[in-house]
This record gives C-alpha cells, sequence and structure tokens, in this order.
C-alpha cells in the first residue's frame, strides 16, 4: 500500500486555523429566534487538548492518603487536592500511566481498578484520558524478561487486549507502543519487548500492537511514540505506514532537560514528521525552570543528582520558552495535542525542576503563564452580545464547545469550523 | 509482505565457512582416473570479492595520456600502469563511477563508451564490475536541479534504463540509490533528488529505482547503499523490505577517516544488519595511514586541509587494522564483498592518506599485508598432490575457481562447497 507524503502544512502564528467564526442563531423554546437580545457567550471548552500526566491525583481519585509506591514517582496525597484545582483549570487531556512492570507487578493482577478509578475521576470533571503505554521494553514486568519470545508475543497480545478492552469508553486514547526506533536494540538491561522486536522486526511488533489494540477497541485512537526525531524516526514511520498499519496519530516527545530547542528547531521537526499526513501529538514535553542537564548525557535517566532545585532565573526562562513553545506548536496545523510531563516538582520525573508548580506547592511564572494562554488569549470569555433582527450574533473564537445563556436559559454549541451555514441553537424551557 | 528477521549468522574467526573440501577425481582425456600421478591443485580465483574502486584506471583503459578531470579525483595516466599491476594483483571486483554529475554534466551526452570501455577492460582481467552509483542527491547533475519534481522522476527513470541496459553483461551490479537515510532532508545544496525524495517518500523513491533498474537488467544483483550505521538505516531497510522491494544486497559505508571502527564495533554492526537476511556489502572502506580527522566533523566533506601525508606510524597502523578488519568482515558469514576506497593516495579523496599505495608509487605496509592475506593465506597456491588409486586428491581451500594441471594439461574446477560427491574432472588431450 504505497504512502505518499504530503506536501508539510504552513505554520500561521496568527493561529487563524485554531480558530473558527459562526453566525450563532438564537430561538427561544418555542423555536422563534430571540431577536435584538442580550446573550451572553461563553467558551466551554478547547477542542485543542492541553494535556498534561495525571499520575500525580490518582490517589485522590482513589481517596488514598497513605502515599503508594510508583515507578515514576509522583507528588503526595496531601498536596493532590491543591493540585488537582491548579490542574483542573489548565488541562483538559490526562495521560495515566500503564507501565506494565507497576500496572500487573505480578501476573495476573492487573491494577485495573485503581487506573479505572482514576480515569473516571478525570472523565467526570471533563477530561479526555490517554493510556500510556500498552507495550515499551522499559518498566516491563520482571515475570516477562526471561519468558520465551513467543510467550512474550502471547503475554503482550494479552495485555493489550485485556486494558484496551477493560478501559474502552473511558481510555480511548493509547501509546499502543513507544520507542522502536531503538527498541531491537535496547542494551541497558535485559527485556522481552527488546527480544520481541529484534526477533520479529520493528514493523512486526508494531503490527501486533496496533492490531491488537484496534481490536479490543475499534473506537480508539492509537499512536506510534518515540523520542528519536532524528531520520531513523521518519524511516520508521514510513515504513509503517507503507506497510499499512493503521497509526492514527504520531506521538513525539520533547523532554528539553538538556535546553528549550527554539523555534526553529521545533519548526523543522514538525515539519518533517507533518509530512506523513498524520495528527502530530506532543505527548511528552519538559522544560526545565532550574539548571539545565549537561549537553553530553544521552540517556537522560543517567542524570542523578542529589538536588536540582528550581530558581528564579530559572522560572523565568522556562515561562518565557513554555508560551514561545506553544505558540510554536499551536502554529502548525497538523499539532492537535500537546501533554506537559507533569505538573509538579514534588516527585517529578528525574527529580528535575519540570513542574509547572514548585515544591512548596505555589505556581511558578510558566503556570500562570499557560493558563493565561489558554483560559484567557485563547479562550472566548463569557461576552454579551445583542442579537440581530435574525435572532443572530457573530461569534469568533477558538475552537471548541461552547454556550450560550440567555433569559436564565442556556444552551450548548459547537464552534469547530465546518458549520456551513448558520449555527442554530434552541434554549430550553 | 510480512518480512521476518533472520537470526544473525555468527562469525567464525576460523573461517571455516570461506573453506571447503573436495575429493577431487582427475581424469585422463579417455574418461580413465589418472591414478597414483603427480597432478598439481592451484586456486586461480576467489569466490569472495575483493573489490576497489576503479576510478584510477579509466584513462589507461581508454588509452588516455592526457589527465580527464573527475569528480572524485584519482591517480594520473602516467601512475595508472604500475598502480594497475598492483590492483590487479589483490583485487577482482572493481567499482567504476556512474555519479550523474560527472556521467551526463551534458544532458543527453552520458560518458557510455568510455566507461563501456573501461568497463570491458576490467572484465577482459577477469574482473567483476560494478556501477556506483544510479540515483544519488550528491554530485547529480546541475541541469536536473530545477527540473519540476515530476521530470526529475522521470529523468531518473530514463538514465537508470538507459545504464543499465547500456552496461548489461559487463556492469551487472550497481548501487541502485545512495544515502537515502538523509536524501529527503539533505541541506547542504539543492537538488533534484533530495526534492523527489522528499515529495514521493524514501520508500517510493527507492522501489523506482530498483524497478526500473530491475526492469532493465532482470540479472543484474541491485543494492542499497549507505553510510548511515544507525537504527535510522535499520528502520530504512526493514521499511523498504517489507513494502517488498526486491533489495539483493545491502551496501553499508565504512569510510573510516576518523579512526578504525574496531572488532566490537564492527561485529555489532554486521549483527544488526544480517538480521535482514541478505548478503552484505561493505561497499566503500577507508582506512588512513596518516592523522586521523578529528571526530567532530560530521561531514567528511568539510575537512579540507593543505597536507595529509602519510606517515610511517600511520602505515603500520593502517597495516595492522586493514589485517583486524578484514578478518572480522570474513569472519562473519554475511559478508560476500568488501571494497576499498582506492589503491592510490595520489588523487584519493579528501586528500587523505588513505590509499594502498604511496604517492610515490611505492606500495604501504597495508598494501602488503592485503596481498598476504588474498594471495597467500586465503589462497590455496599450486600444491602437487598425488592421486590415489582411484585417481583422486583431497582439495581444502577458500571457495572458489580452481584449476589441476597433469602432464601438460589442465582443467578448470570449481570449490564452492556445493559438492555432494566427488568433483570430478577430465583433463583435455
Amino acid at each position: 500500500m504505497p504512502h505518499r507524503p504530503i506536501a508539510p502544512p504552513v505554520p500561521d502564528p496568527t493561529l487563524a486555523h485554531r480558530t473558527a467564526d459562526a453566525r450563532l442563531v438564537v430561538r427561544g423554546p418555542d423555536g422563534t429566534p430571540l431577536r435584538r437580545t442580550d446573550v451572553v457567550v461563553e467558551q466551554t471548552a478547547h477542542a485543542f487538548r492541553f494535556g498534561c500526566i495525571g499520575f500525580d491525583l490518582i490517589g485522590l481519585a482513589n481517596g488514598e492518603t497513605a502515599d503508594a509506591p510508583s515507578v515514576f514517582g509522583g507528588a503526595s496525597n496531601a498536596s493532590a487536592p491543591a493540585l488537582a484545582d491548579l490542574w483542573l483549570d489548565v488541562f483538559n487531556t490526562a495521560t495515566l500511566p500503564f507501565y506494565w512492570g507497576g500496572f500487573e507487578r505480578e501476573r495476573g493482577r492487573p491494577d485495573t481498578e485503581r487506573l479505572l478509578t482514576a480515569a473516571r475521576w478525570f472523565a467526570e470533571r471533563g477530561v479526555e484520558v490517554k493510556g500510556h503505554p500498552l507495550a515499551w521494553h522499559t518498566v516491563a514486568p520482571a515475570w516477562l524478561r526471561d519468558l520465551p519470545v513467543d510467550e512474550v508475543e502471547a503475554a503482550v497480545r494479552a495485555r493489550i487486549t485485556r486494558d484496551v478492552t477493560d478501559f474502552a469508553g473511558v481510555v480511548d486514547t493509547w501509546d499502543a507502543i513507544n520507542e522502536v526506533v531503538i527498541m531491537p536494540v535496547f542494551d541497558k538491561e535485559p527485556n522481552g519487548l527488546t527480544r520481541l522486536a529484534w526477533d520479529r522486526g520493528r514493523i512486526a511488533t508494531i503490527r501486533l500492537a496496533f492490531e491488537t489494540a484496534r481490536e479490543a477497541n475499534p473506537r480508539a485512537t492509537l499512536l506510534l511514540n518515540d523520542f528519536d526525531m532524528s531520520t531513523a524516526y521518519e524511516c520508521l514511520v514510513e515504513g509503517v505506514l507503507e506497510a499499512g498499519i493503521g497509526v492514527d496519530a504520531l506521538g513525539l516527545q520533547s523532554h528539553m532537560h538538556q535546553g528549550y530547542w527554539g523555534e526553529e528547531k521545533t519548526l523543522r521537526v514538525l515539519e518533517r514528521f507533518s509530512r506523513f499526513g498524520l495528527p502530530l501529538h506532543l505527548t511528552e514535553t519538559t522544560l526545565l525552570s532550574g539548571e539545565l542537564m549537561p549537553p553530553e548525557i544521552e540517556d537522560l535517566n543517567d542524570h542523578v543528582v542529589d538536588s536540582w532545585p528550581s530558581t528564579p532565573e530559572g522560572e523565568a526562562r522556562q515561562a518565557d520558552e513554555l508560551v514561545r513553545h506553544y505558540r510554536t506548536l499551536l502554529s502548525h496545523p497538523s499539532v492537535a495535542s500537546v501533554t506537559y510531563w507533569g505538573i509538579a516538582d514534588e516527585g517529578a520525573w528525574l527529580g528535575a525542576p519540570a513542574g509547572l508548580v514548585r515544591v512548596d506547592g505555589t505556581p511558578k511564572p510558566a503556570y500562570d503563564a499557560l493558563r493565561a494562554l489558554v483560559r484567557d488569549e485563547w479562550w472566548h470569555a463569557p461576552t454579551t452580545l445583542t442579537t440581530d433582527d435574525d435572532g443572530a450574533v457573530p461569534v469568533h473564537g477558538f475552537l471548541g464547545e461552547y454556550a450560550v445563556t440567555a433569559a436564565g436559559s442556556r444552551a450548548a454549541f459547537t464552534l469547530d469550523g465546518t458549520a456551513a451555514g448558520p449555527v442554530e441553537v434552541r434554549l430550553p424551557a
């Protein structure tokens, strides 16, 4: 199945493609247009997925007080309520952890209930949930490590089927498989996924993950994800698409512990990967508010320090870089989602000052800056408009969900740029 | 078409897989076995392809005295006769230059006759000839550079069809396309191949090169070639094979201007690429007998120096490394060919002391060391054996062509390890 690249979409810093105009016709309960009447139009949700990991709030969601050990750290349950407020005030998409070694430490005893409860907690609050990752060579279960490769394959298939099925309807977006560029030649520790990818090949391993997940939940959005932004990932994606594997979106990691990419590199990465014609998700974004990791470190996990504080200069830099980075990402039409890798410095991966909230629970400038984008500059605040003789008002704003209120009654509508004619709403009685 | 990797063949430093045993039965002209007779058994050719570029001898082959300008340098015609003797004493495979920018500087006027003459000159001397490369983004013709991409594709197809057809029977091995990992994102200079690969995708561009060449010469051996030995090339090859493109062998470049890879890295590269189950050709091998290029240089072409001499210490090191390297390569069953990138320091690419022969025409220690491997240690010298009562002698040696002489008469036979029973020869009258 020949796959033809597309001409890369051109970035637009005005973000015109993130907005839409609509002529909103407001009708009363009886269907007649509400003429020359004051109505309040406001945005209620973004179409764009502003994501963040939700690891820190799993305990809170489950009503826990004691802190459970976690494969990727996380803030304490004591901090969680305050973090939850800050989290929900900005983000609409949560990545939850399905690292197999943590999720099914003991074979046959997956942490399903706990994660389901957490996923539902987010869903009830209007947050879309994503699961990460279904297959990865790191944080794989110890019991998998020495299984014959045929049994590894069977276990991978079984795990994907079980979890995608169990979570269907609550978690419908998954990183089906993670970091396949290096997977078959990953040599830091022996593991079953590496042996599987070495034996079967990368493409066959990716196919197995995608087909298994797809069968378990045909409605799911399935991603291929990687930290490798080089030609290696380009070649991998090309081979995968040419092989006819149904990838719904490309995941691009950007853990910038060693320094902000800058606009030029970011746009070049987006250009190269947008050619595949798939939505781009920046799945794992990190910017530091402290000292940068030295450039010679190849595996970020190798950088172990006793103390890595957030500093005033670092925080100012982080806020500036974050705004520049989000503006750049949203300027590119192919980008559909950006997930920040952790709201809290407390329990942050690698102990890095990577969060948007300090260890003491106070928001950093970067938090305020991001909130200002997501909830102010890129948000249609409640605005009073007067309908014309046809009961219509012009609405211009960021794509998403909206509500119009008049005479104590409220109706929802969507601004998605597809409306050919007016958007009609009827206020309930 | 799912492609399954193979278990990588295990290297054997004894080179047992490079040799075979046979029971040779020598018969006289009338068919009766030559019993209890002294016969001389000798090797006449290697099965293994010991290659070197033949660029330096094109002028000699064409009877030229004046030195023609060449896209990749080369020794002077005055030096060529002596170089030819040294060349033919070691190598059995020649790479000839088909850099499109040099071969068809003016559109419609390819250098066909000159290269055909050179190819025949080698063929008459028992040398197998290979053409390099049919498609590459570097040294492409100036007239190609600004053509619309559809015309670039048409020109590439036409060039491949024309040259593979014109040279069929003389040049039956080709690098169908070169350095595709970087091709679509190559940014040092604008060129048509990069635009083609960017627009169509890597795999489609590779498919076009291979299918066009295959149609022009169904018997040809077609290679994919690259300098990139990283996971990027692994991912590219996987995608290409999964897409069902008929690659006959994988070309791996090893221009070690920055230092000998060493046994460990070499074996790891061979292991990773042998998984595809294709023969491996080390197509472009360089070891220096002088100062190494600094490690921070990314594009070897960027290293421009006035003088880069061969030194006694460098020559000793080069000889040692070359022997270690060839032993390592031949120890791996997947390796079918090694081509050294230039016999002469005179006119060497980048002006590097990369040759096996000094500027003054004298052989370096590396030349002698390689010759000692190819013509002594790995060669069955003329050996007198006495046939038994059945007219047979045991032959053990490197795979290749052999001859047996007795009573002034000579017959040829092949030692290829496939003979189930005795190898029978009949001496002519």
